[in-house]
């Protein structure tokens, strides 16, 4: 839940679990002192008979109304279901349906969708329908459309961009507000745009990055939710930049996912809290 | 605030500072599944008029005592007050000093103690008494029972060995329960006692570390606050290594003594929380 | 090649391969100082119909037998033969074969050896034949000796042992010095033995490790050839450390081997000298 | 020494020095293999009397000259002349002459330089000759003209930015080429220009860094020397990351400093080569 901040948020919210003979197991809370905006997350377990799920969440719903607040409540088992998009690149594929296959993420992965065939083995090898959508310069357009169109469909709450080589459009960006994730293969905002790569290896940096994100309308500037390095030498061709990114890009977008999937990342406007 | 765990822990504090107009600034919560074991930190203001601190920890206590907590009050402002026992490495002390110098702890730091004179002229630098006690084997026990009579003369909170080469009696250890923090030389439980650099060496490890603990009376089995590492390779000497290894040990020992003037420590048994 | 230090080692090598019109491509040269002795790497091309590789080696021989020296030359094309020994965990497996299936090793691997069966349709995905042994306390012996038997045959050069749960016998391990490569679950000398997670967790450290080593008789003690960490909290249960570990083994393993496969580790003893 | 690539250039290099009876302790080589440049560094003992440090450096002239190279042959008890300048945060100035009074640093530190006053006292504690030129708008070129007439009376090799918050003009810098270090308190090229801090805190990045780097013409456009991060996550405040980027400042220039003044860097281009 985020709201404007005010004195008796955490007292109402844990009074309204106390009172239904719940039990908090993990709070995090956090007040932004610039924008006065409070972010909460609170895991709490209740008797079973004391009122559906969805007889809860009504419940709250006044006291959320009050405090002008956005927020979710979910049952603890629920599931994300997630479409990945990829394009030639294996690796972010591989990782999160390795990572998948092992209960690493509270998700559904119904849907891999592609621009290219090249990845169809690897989608049937976890038993994953894998969608392809040849997407030119000219059918870009109609290609999205039937793109959302079969993610609306299959009922997907959240977009991983697995190293997806295509731009999307404002209008399906529109559709998944922090709901779609992005890995790129850079320290943002150092090499934003093309071959971040070769940028880095030009200018001699002495560390690389990879860095995951909301996507918003504006290219390679949304919040962002994970960033981690690892360090190069003069001795590191780009094949090796390559390399060791590979590693990076990874792993900072299974974290992302993993934070997402766990309904551990708040947006605050062009930022993120994280609740790790 | 410490206390076994369970129902309406979170909502009694948090309804007893909306009672008092307070808002809550800061709110870190952990449950050890475990121990079952209820861990809280909140920081909070109130309007002044609200009645005075002594007052405010009054109405409180019967709450805590009803948890059966371990719990302290304090107001923002007041400050810790910290001792530092020193042996010759200047290192630690020359960071603590300075550190300190430009506002990084809410400490004050009326005293240093040594059993060598090397470091009174850094001490008189910042303007800080030195006490020179000259430990030996013979008069360990009596050298011991002066600097536990002047440290509770001065009303000393915290004592800081910072790379203090001597080993305190129980009773000593006794008189500050998480009140006496260590800086050890390497990752522990790797190299525990003498030259832990030597034997980082000797074993040819790629990462060499540095440990901040509590001090028990189990030498280098204390509650470990915070460790670091650096990498190492086998071109770096055993000079190589203690160079590097002073970079670890000041930056651990001053985040251990941030986080320890912050409250923001609280000890699990033979374990850490600390909400940073 | 490593042997004694002395005047002369670089100055005799060079001329060596400038005789022959070679170019020196990569040169990595350490002088230990406690042991004075001298470690070099050197990668060089050379005009095609200046000698075949063999005659190459036969002109060496002399100069290195007068520096009573170790050494080896391979031609660059050359590939490492890897036997990877594993139990049930997959993660560790499925790192190397998904980096070999993209080039990342100048290795073959003819070979999965086993003692249990989880694994061998991860094997059969990548097209390696997969072998069980079902080795129990009492088979044990004749176990190994049949598994010696297959790796002669298929002269392996090199045994991964990718979380394989079986502590090798020394004559197996004897039949390849500085030739199996082990990945251990912590930050290794900290938690040898078993369940080194446990270990860590019930200690309280800040950060967790993963080791690789050659194998050598003594457990856990053979030379450390690469480690890494990563931060845990106290809010990481046993699980997550398990979880974060693994992301660790996979990594540091397959650094090691790309290391070895790659020449780039020479043994100084009890320690490694890695040219990366 | 760096020239450009071609067969024969260590075989000359090692010979020469057996030729003299030396011995080589420590040796680094590099070839870009984009630009085919060659470079390497060579530490070397040699019996005391074979020739004068002037002899040898007259001997391999001709050599040098026949490779097109660009080289320096230094004894190695020389110590590199360096002056400090800063303004008016201390914690860089701090650390390079506490390192330096431990013996880190292979120099001499004649002169401190200042826009302002506030550190006289520091150099003072130190013994270091601190000068003062209040640069404004109006006098800066005249102050410019002193201040590099007094390094060129001083004979000083190399001039540290210690957070001097003054842009040098080009003919200043075309004085020291690849002879003055900043350190920009952003993991370049992120943030360049005024403000990192801000500028990262506002975007909402996970990891804030530091980069040490030669000066050229190009404001933060110069060679990069060492660059480090730390973690910040959305509870640190502005002021946070400023405090945890002190840290990476210091440490950074730091390292820097004790590369350059061992003649570890050598530049390539718009980067650097590094044998650390």
């Amino acid at each position: 839940m985020t709201c404007p901040d005010r004195p008796g948020l955490v007292s109402t919210i844990s009074r309204f679990i106390y009172e239904r003979e719940g039990n908090i197991l993990d709070l995090d809370e956090h007040v932004d002192p610039a924008g006065k905006t409070f972010f909460i997350r609170v895991a709490w377990n209740i008797p079973s008979d004391n009122g559906s799920f969805e007889e809860i969440r009504d419940a709250f719903r006044p006291a959320a109304e009050d405090f002008n607040a956005t927020w979710i409540l979910r049952p603890s088992g629920s599931r994300t279901r997630v479409a990945v998009f990829v394009s030639r690149y294996d690796h972010c594929l591989q990782e999160i349906l390795w990572r998948h296959s092992i209960g690493e993420f509270p998700i559904d992965i119904p849907l891999i969708v592609s621009n290219h065939s090249d990845l169809s083995d690897l989608a049937a090898r976890y038993g994953i329908p894998f969608r392809v959508f040849p997407v030119t310069a000219l059918n870009k357009h109609e290609m999205e459309e039937r793109q959302m169109e079969l993610l609306s469909d299959m009922r997907i709450d959240t977009v991983i961009l697995a190293r997806y080589m295509q731009i999307l459009s404002p209008r399906f960006v529109g559709m998944y507000p922090s709901g779609i994730i992005n890995i790129h293969h850079s320290f943002l905002p150092a090499f934003v745009g093309g071959n971040p790569y070769r940028q880095a290896y030009e200018r001699g940096v002495k560390i690389i990055g990879a860095t995951s994100h909301y996507v918003t309308e504006d290219l390679d500037e949304g919040p962002i939710i994970e960033q981690d390095i690892i360090r190069v030498t003069h001795k590191d061709t780009l094949e090796d930049l390559i390399r060791k990114g590979r590693d990076l890009e990874r792993l900072v977008l299974a974290k992302a996912l993993r934070l997402h999937a766990n309904n551990r990342i708040l947006v605050n406007g062009k930022k993120t809290v994280v609740f790790d």
